[in-house]
């Protein structure tokens, strides 16, 4: 519990009106979309960069710990009030598009921006924010640049570290820093900004985000391809791409999830498909679609697809990628509660990959449906229980620790785009050795030496 | 002075054969293209990645300092032992592709790769790494790396570290530490990888880079445009970057280095040309091609271009690169010495700033070619003075740093691609404040508590 002085003290700082205690704040500010609840102490809504600072110094003297918050819509838990103290939350003051600058193509906004706010205002400009991660309706930027998201354009437009050219922030100390430039070449100093992203708060809080837009291509298709079995689409992943394809997306689902989609939601989906393969194309001019899809049905024929289908209307397109968009509450027909994480491997292990995770589903008994962005080698697997068995739990979360070793062991990552928090805390060290998680504390240690932003996430200390 | 006693230990750690203390072996290991001067105490050829964490532990437990090297191609001195110490040399033993992996596309090298013999080696097999210094037929890609090297291709491409997937190095404490994956999408942990890109040797020793490939381009043409101004050369870059042109490299001269090339060489330019611009364009298709001349050549007659030029031949397309490959040689006729600068602006201050470059030329009395990487705002400011003059070469020292002053003031950095090394280094409080300097020496503290690599370099502390 924070001493009532301290919650004065802020009030001083920032203004009565953006400083609250009372139950009903905690509560709406206690839980993220891990669905696991943490009440904080206080929270703060800061009005500007100075705010932030104030608050900083404020706390960093008294110990008091701070959790940066956006939308918290993060699958992790990094904006969890894990150890109390107060929730710094953007979203009322610090969420203003500042600029869109047209002639060097990027935009400035303050961390509070939800993603499709500024995919809209760079759209209607005829620019492009490229970054869609599933959560785009309502996540901050803010929080997309803590996590580092990614989303379904990453096969060819790259994720949101590949977006960031600058930023503002905040140290604990209270010091306000700029790192980056509205430039493509920037090579004095430390690149501060590549080890702020993906910090999940636990280095220095974010201010101001200037972002990369590119031109708006001209021409776009979807596709989808047709496949026996899981083996056969995972190969033809690779293959297409190592062929010279370059789809926007290339999005995944397996059996088990067209089951789901036919049976839950009564979509319609080809017979017979053991795995579909979806996604986009574009370009500047109809010819560069047109090379892709030859290239991407060439190669999928040659991998065993039974079928290559193109959109050609709007309607078509809308109708391929309904299914993609309900794979996720679709599949809830295989179990009350699914433990899903977001793997990611170098796309040539993908069919290997998919098949251990199967072969552990199988030996624990549980259904393992999984989709997701294939074409950069990221997929979610969710593993199905019955959320009110504690042993089917207990027994699930074994099956999850298994998957992160053998994702580990064939090269890939503990998470490609939901970041780590608290859910992948506890794995760690599978992925990491003694070497690398000291060099991760002492980097935690020279941003933040009192321990004051968001502690306990990432596996570091509380 | 090393103690004797210390090379013989390191002789034990690594063979007697990697290492040199010899008056010859010293003075070839004391320059850079600085062509400053400063002779290490001992040069060390690591074998493997194990004898480069021996000798960090070594050299780390009885305070030796060492520079790590590549090619010693560097422009601001970050190889030269400015503090005396050993060289640790890549050259010689870790120096090989180790791998060129088809199915994800990505090369994995030692640092001591020249980055000529991997775009060589991606080309065999069609992919393309596209990371062109200057210097890319001897610089080494750990150089690169470290430097964080652009070049020519940026505009469209990118810099060094956007193909930075992974990398492997040594911590000044022995500590062998991976980063990063063989995947687009990894959040796992810090970005290690991407603080040590561009950290010119001060945090640890890299050991091994995953470097990405892409498939490439079916098609490239080169372009012309000829203007009768600077200020007209300039606006048309970031129009018609901001119009939708995406050319691979949109290379400047301005009528100084014209002048230059044509009296010097006796290379057929344009009559009365005040500024050219010289690039190519690609694509898959030859359409995309088209519509990227058609963007280009519309935007820049749109912005008083007198020609647009297309080489539809190889040798025409020669031509045009071997005026733009000779600019820098070109220009010693307006003087014996050139300090020669690599700013870098958003693009859409280009016209400006290279107005106010000249003027503060005009008021030194020197003639200011300038030329370069317009394309994604870096300009190679070459201020030209008689060598042999001191109160010249005082004169022209103040005029760079009126330079540095005013591109900062744009929203511009100190480098583009040269880095900060010792030359730059007393500008970086120009660039940084107080609070930007002491996180910086905080990062070093983190990763070198012992400043024991490359000190003194990017204005941290000897």
């Amino acid at each position: 519990m924070l001493d009532p002085k301290h919650i004065k003290s802020l009030k001083d700082l920032v203004g009565e009106e953006n400083v609250f205690s009372d139950k009903a704040h905690m509560i709406a500010y206690s839980y993220d979309a891990t669905r696991t609840r943490f009440e904080p102490d206080a929270v703060v809504f800061p009005r500007d960069e100075e705010d932030v600072s104030r608050i900083l110094v404020y706390c960093n003297h008294h110990g008091i710990v701070i959790t940066p918050r956006g939308a918290g819509s993060g699958f992790t838990g990094g904006a969890l009030p894990t150890s109390g103290g107060i929730i710094l939350a953007m979203e009322k003051h610090m969420n203003k598009i500042l600029e869109i600058d047209m002639e060097n193509m990027v935009a400035v906004v303050q961390p509070g921006v939800i993603n499709m706010d500024l995919q809209k205002a760079a759209e209607e400009v005829g620019l492009f924010y490229p970054p869609d991660p599933a959560s785009e309706e309502y996540s901050t930027l803010g929080g997309n640049v803590s996590e580092n998201a990614g989303g379904m354009r990453a096969a060819k437009y790259g994720i949101t570290k590949d977006y960031v050219m600058a930023l503002r922030a905040v140290r604990p100390n209270g010091d306000i820093i700029r790192a980056g430039k509205r430039t493509i070449k920037d090579v004095a100093g430390y690149n501060v900004a590549g080890i702020l992203i993906a910090s999940e708060g636990t280095l220095a809080v974010l201010t101001e985000l200037t972002l990369k837009l590119i031109p708006k291509p001209n021409f776009t298709k979807a596709y989808m391809g047709i496949f026996p079995s899981v083996d056969d689409a995972m190969n033809a992943v690779f293959k297409s791409l190592a062929a010279g394809a370059n789809p926007v997306a290339m999005e995944f689902m397996d059996d088990l999830v067209v089951q789901a989609l036919k049976e839950k939601l009564g979509i319609e989906l080809p017979e017979d498909a053991g795995a579909l393969l979806i996604g986009d194309v574009d370009g500047n001019v109809s010819e560069e679609v047109e090379f892709q899809l030859e290239i991407l049905e060439r190669s999928f024929k040659e991998n065993g697809a039974q079928d290559f289908v193109i959109a050609h209307t709007a309607k078509e397109r809308d109708k391929l990628w309904y299914a993609r968009r309900n794979a996720s509450p679709s599949i809830t027909i295989f179990g009350s509660k699914k433990l899903n994480e977001d793997i990611s491997v170098p796309r040539s292990m993908l069919p290997e990959a998919l098949k251990r995770i199967y072969e552990i589903g199988d030996r624990y008994g549980f259904k393992v449906p999984c989709f997701g962005h294939a074409g950069d080698g990221n997929i979610h697997v969710n593993v199905m229980v019955d959320g009110s068995n504690e042993k089917q739990l207990e027994e699930g979360h074994k099956a999850i620790k298994e998957i992160f070793e053998l994702v580990v062991e064939m090269g890939g990552t503990l998470s490609g785009e939901h970041g780590i928090g608290t859910s992948k805390a506890p794995f760690m060290d599978i992925a990491f050795n003694d070497a690398e998680l000291t060099l991760f504390r002492d980097i935690k240690k020279a941003f933040d030496p009192n321990n004051i932003l968001n502690p306990g996430k990432m596996g570091l200390p509380n």
